[in-house]
């Protein structure tokens, strides 16, 4: 089961987000009981309401750009000082083309122009930059939400933070999980027979990432719901981390 | 809502998959009638399965390896024969490495070994190919399945061929969507308004991927249940195709 949440306000710096995720959802328990808390739950938040309740928001009014920056921007029609922003929160950069720079951030994640967005921000000139990390903000809403809704910090319960990545080879983006906390990542079945006895080779699920794009199918992308609900997803109780487990070095990466 | 369908048999070149599918479906809402078919339904049923219905399946006895299949394949303790075969399926190959060939198929998919599958194929020295073309193969499930299950043909009814794939610079396999029939595979929100009245500028969302996401969720991958509900998802009573939607020509790609 997925389900958005209720709207949560418009997030501010400083913000007990855990507490209003509980209220918004304890609100919709009280509407259908179907969505009251259970132990196995996981709660999957987009990126851009914790990036605003750390305070990983930009004014761009403040941001000096870089000659590189206003070069790129005045071939493309971007904005130059978020291209600087891009820049300065990139470790590596693969690519800059078409108004659009492909980097590796600071965290290890490939993507778009750094995960920094102008939309949904609430305000003119003002962007998000991706979470400082990730799992440490998952692991922060894990610590108080159980007992917030009611559940015991002994339940299993998950928290993945989400964001919308593209990909190289297939056109659209999907909801990959930044960070989690509470539950299994990767769901390593290496070693596990298949239905014939035949030993897997190589089986190992990004389950965070599954979950995560499963809840934005439930979330809408303009709607303001935040907040998805995931009921029944397997690898609750783990103690997976995105940075540990799925962010992978360059050097292993047959892919690329 | 996300639900594995009963098991199927084992299935034969030449079996009806859709009856089959059919059938495990009814009898599954026998038992549990919030399971009973309904317009607005997908159904994402995994390669294998089809691949297996259609004949795309190899015995390796009949395979005779070039020379640079038996190279790569005694480095790196693989079967020759079915690195034979990956080569065969290849459009043009984009790495050799530890025993993987990373390859752009005849479909334009990029992925590990061509999608050839060794696991799961009910006999040994068999192998599955990849269906010849997934959206006809869902096209034709399509096509029959809603009378099948006491719908009609005109209710929005959604069909997806899901497979599991790696992805650059993140551990761990997704399923995506190999071919869809009777769904939006991309929702193209470009020009739409976000919450704040500013136009969303690259927000196409691959809804066909996420939903094959959510599906292998509910499946497992060694419980033999090919077949998953999907109830709820966006996009249904679109006429998406992959090939044409999601496959992205080489020219276009940034991440690479």
């Amino acid at each position: 089961m997925c389900v958005a949440l209720p709207a949560l306000p418009e997030i501010q710096e400083g913000d007990d987000l855990a507490a209003l995720i509980a209220e918004a959802w304890l609100s919709a328990a009280r509407e259908d009981e179907t969505l009251t808390p259970l132990p196995g739950d996981v709660l999957v938040v987009t990126q851009k309401v914790v990036s605003k309740a750390e305070g990983c928001v930009v004014d761009l009014t403040t941001i000096e750009p870089r000659q590189e920056a206003i070069d790129f921007a005045a071939r493309w029609d971007r904005d130059a000082r978020q291209v600087e922003l891009v820049l300065r929160e990139s470790a590596q950069i693969l690519r800059m083309e078409r108004g659009i720079v492909i980097s590796r951030t600071h965290h290890g994640f490939v993507c778009a122009n750094a995960g920094i967005d102008a939309s949904n921000t609430g305000a003119k000139n003002i962007v998000t930059l991706l979470p400082r990390d990730p799992d440490a903000s998952a692991a922060r809403l894990k610590a108080r939400l159980p007992v917030l809704l009611g559940l015991s910090n002994d339940d299993p319960f998950g928290v993945i933070i989400s964001d919308s990545f593209g990909r190289p080879w297939r056109f659209g983006i999907v909801d990959v999980a930044l960070g989690a906390a509470g539950l299994t990542a990767l769901d390593d079945l290496r070693g596990t027979p298949d239905a014939d006895g035949r030993v897997m080779h190589s089986t190992v699920v990004a389950l965070a990432d599954e979950i995560a794009s499963a809840a934005e199918l439930a979330s809408g992308k303009t709607s303001r719901q935040p907040v998805v609900l995931v009921r029944g997803a397997p690898g609750v109780g783990g103690t997976g981390s995105i940075t540990t487990d799925v962010v992978m070095p360059e050097e292993m990466d047959l892919f690329r």
